[in-house]
């Protein structure tokens, strides 16, 4: 196909009344799709039903360590399930804390205690500076920038590359500035991407040397497990790599089985040393007597071991790949060798990310949303919601079925094309 | 039975060494009895089992509004559970949020959050002030104090009366000092008393006119519906009364069905004006993207309505009550007309609370241990775990069983009897 740059006056405005005319067809369908958020769909919670079936009125009620998981107790969660997801994620029982359903509050609650009292080794609470600054490698996850500016905490944007986030960039502002406290991650699939940083990325992590003694990587392995191929990226043990340079302390990470078995419903995860974790767990343990260890021994006794893990999650991956392909099917037919746009191709996580030429991404999203198909919001991905050159786009494509992602991914593409000729003849 | 007090001291020398081979006897059984805290005993448990068998993997996992509760999404509680929970506690469903299980943790969150955003009518946050102040009703319970004290609020302790906490000095420490924002109340079978506050302590609450804007009364009503005996204490709605005075925006009322189901895996819930949970929601939408909606709609469909729920309350209260009644007449048999201790008759919640000579409390509870039996700390029940006059005594009556109470209350009064005659004689 030709780049639409290319193309003569004459041909862009012929395509684009075509276009017009096939979005006109579009809206009478009267489609009401949301491809806006990481949900998974109904065909993957089905997977894990038999959860419900673990616990009921004559099952065993004690943890293999002789808790009564009905009663109250076991501040930071049952040895059980540390057992298990320590070892799905490398670390000693030491190194985890499972508290709660979901590893967003986890980070938030992380967040504003360190607010109040910091973490293990700063030199004051964060609130009590003018100002605390966050790396936020963009685009990212609009949760995690809310969580910041939610808290007062400045946003630093940091591009990311196809290796993870520019690092030239995260090495020379971690040095400088003692008020740079976090960087946002998702170091595995990332969200919108779906990139893996690189081995090298990891390791020039693990030898970051911030100005602040109390700087912490928020590592949120949200996809750690999150496969859609059984060739699939393989992200470089970054809790190793720190403990190798002496730098362990500088690492907070995340998980949850929210994509595992039920969102809401699952367990979520912190892992730090043991003495980050104490600094952590002191507070904690004012805020609550203890997590909900019925859940906590539901997955136990459900998901088993981490084979049987790893085999539960190629039945997420086995709905979820036709899903990917769909759509990227649907932009490789429609706006391959336009020149109008690129995007990634993941083998995991939730999201694909595409550049719109710049200036369109808010007019791609809001012709979709005319039509029926609401799309994560256009500068979602940046920090304050604002993508200095409204370009990037977040795509979910978990949710719908696949008739509905068909169609959705046509509708998507033509609004694509529809905003970069209007763009390009805006220009001419 | 004389008054110690009234005894010669050859008497109170005679006794002393009697009780001391009655103690040696004791320390020889080798107990390992816990009445520290306020755990529901297995029975109890027993009778929520079938709440495990509510959900099954052919069950319907919608709630009555059309949501997934396998999914993500409804940030503050399905409304099948609002509406349950909201015709219990007397409000609507716009004045309840349903988060977690423990509602210790949402009074922490609450606190932590007002610390860096302060809660609705602020004038700023309350963590930009050089120090605020809550004040504590003492005896208390200890929980809260270390909320406060973690964050570092000081506490101004307000004695406990028969009717409730001190209101003249309640009235006025507030009205004059604008850096007290909060008090912590158990307004109905309080801890560790069991004290129900009067209408009048109510309606005087429901016109404080406290210095501060943003002052806000701590309602943790964890014993609302936890009556010993068909004929139980009345609280008087405060939440009616404040609307009435035009004060609704002072209240934040906590509960949950930890002591109704089970610690850990309950349904924890704030109460408060539409106005103020709307301020309160724009933190939690950051924090969390929704609580474990299955363990809500669980409870939903287990405890049914409002009535079952209190027909439930009666098994509980048929348990409980022969514990109580065993540890006040091992207090009535051993301790009544001895003039060196007295302590509280409660017809609900899950402590008696007991008070020694000056200067016993902490001795009563070393020999206590010293033989096996571990009572709460001398102290936790006053702000920093400090009581003054070392005289208040938490008695946890409901985790042993019959048999082990009737030994530990007797060990308990028998120490009660040493430390006494000790302190009688070393002031003489």
């Amino acid at each position: 196909m030709a780049s639409y740059q290319d193309l003569s006056t004459p041909q862009l405005q012929s395509m684009l009344s075509d276009l017009r005319a096939q979005y006109a067809e579009f809206q009478k369908k009267g489609l009401k799709l949301d491809m806006s958020r990481g949900k998974p769909a109904a065909d993957q919670l089905d997977l894990s039903m038999p959860l419900f079936d673990v616990l009921n009125s004559s099952s065993d009620m004690n943890t293999s360590d002789g808790f009564d998981i009905r009663n109250y107790g076991v501040v930071d969660g049952v040895m059980d399930a540390k057992r298990l997801f320590g070892e799905l994620m490398g670390v000693s029982t030491e190194e985890i804390i499972l508290l709660g359903s979901s590893s967003l509050a986890l980070m938030y609650d992380v967040v504003v205690r360190a607010m109040v009292h910091g973490v293990l080794g700063s030199p004051k609470a964060w609130g009590k500076y003018d100002k605390i600054k966050f790396l936020c490698p963009v685009p990212g996850y609009d949760r995690h920038f809310a969580i910041s500016e939610s808290l007062g905490i400045e946003m630093i944007p940091v591009e990311m590359t196809e290796t993870g986030p520019d690092m030239d960039a995260v090495e020379k502002l971690v040095s400088e500035d003692e008020t740079i406290k976090g960087i946002w991650c998702i170091p595995k699939y990332s969200n919108p991407q779906g990139i893996t940083y690189s081995d090298e990325t990891v390791r020039r992590f693990a030898n970051l040397n911030p100005a602040a003694p109390d700087f912490r990587i928020f590592w949120d392995n949200a996809y750690c497990i999150h496969d859609l191929y059984d060739e699939h990226d393989e992200l470089l043990d970054l809790f190793a790599e720190l403990k190798k340079t002496g730098r362990a302390n500088m690492l907070f990470m995340f998980a949850s089985t929210s994509k595992v078995t039920f969102p809401g419903s699952g367990v979520a995860m912190m892992i730090a040393t043991k003495e980050n974790l104490d600094f952590v767990r002191k507070d904690i343990s004012i805020q609550t007597i203890g997590p909900d260890k019925t859940n906590q021994i539901r997955h136990v006794r459900f998901l088993k071991d981490v084979d049987s893990i790893y085999e539960h999650m190629k039945k997420h991956a086995a709905l979820l790949r036709p899903k990917f392909e769909t759509v990227l099917e649907a932009l490789d037919k429609n706006l391959g060798g336009t020149g109008i746009a690129t995007w990634t191709k993941p083998r995991g996580g939730y999201f694909v990310a595409l550049k719109t030429m710049e200036g369109c991404a808010k007019r791609v999203i809001s012709l979709c949303k005319e039509a029926g198909v609401v799309m994560t919001a256009a500068g979602a991905t940046h920090p304050y919601g604002i993508d200095p050159k409204d370009e990037d786009i977040r795509i979910a494509p978990t949710y719908p079925v696949i008739g509905e992602l068909k169609l959705a991914g046509e509708l998507f593409c033509l609004c694509v094309k529809l905003a970069s000729i209007e763009k390009i003849l805006q220009t001419r």
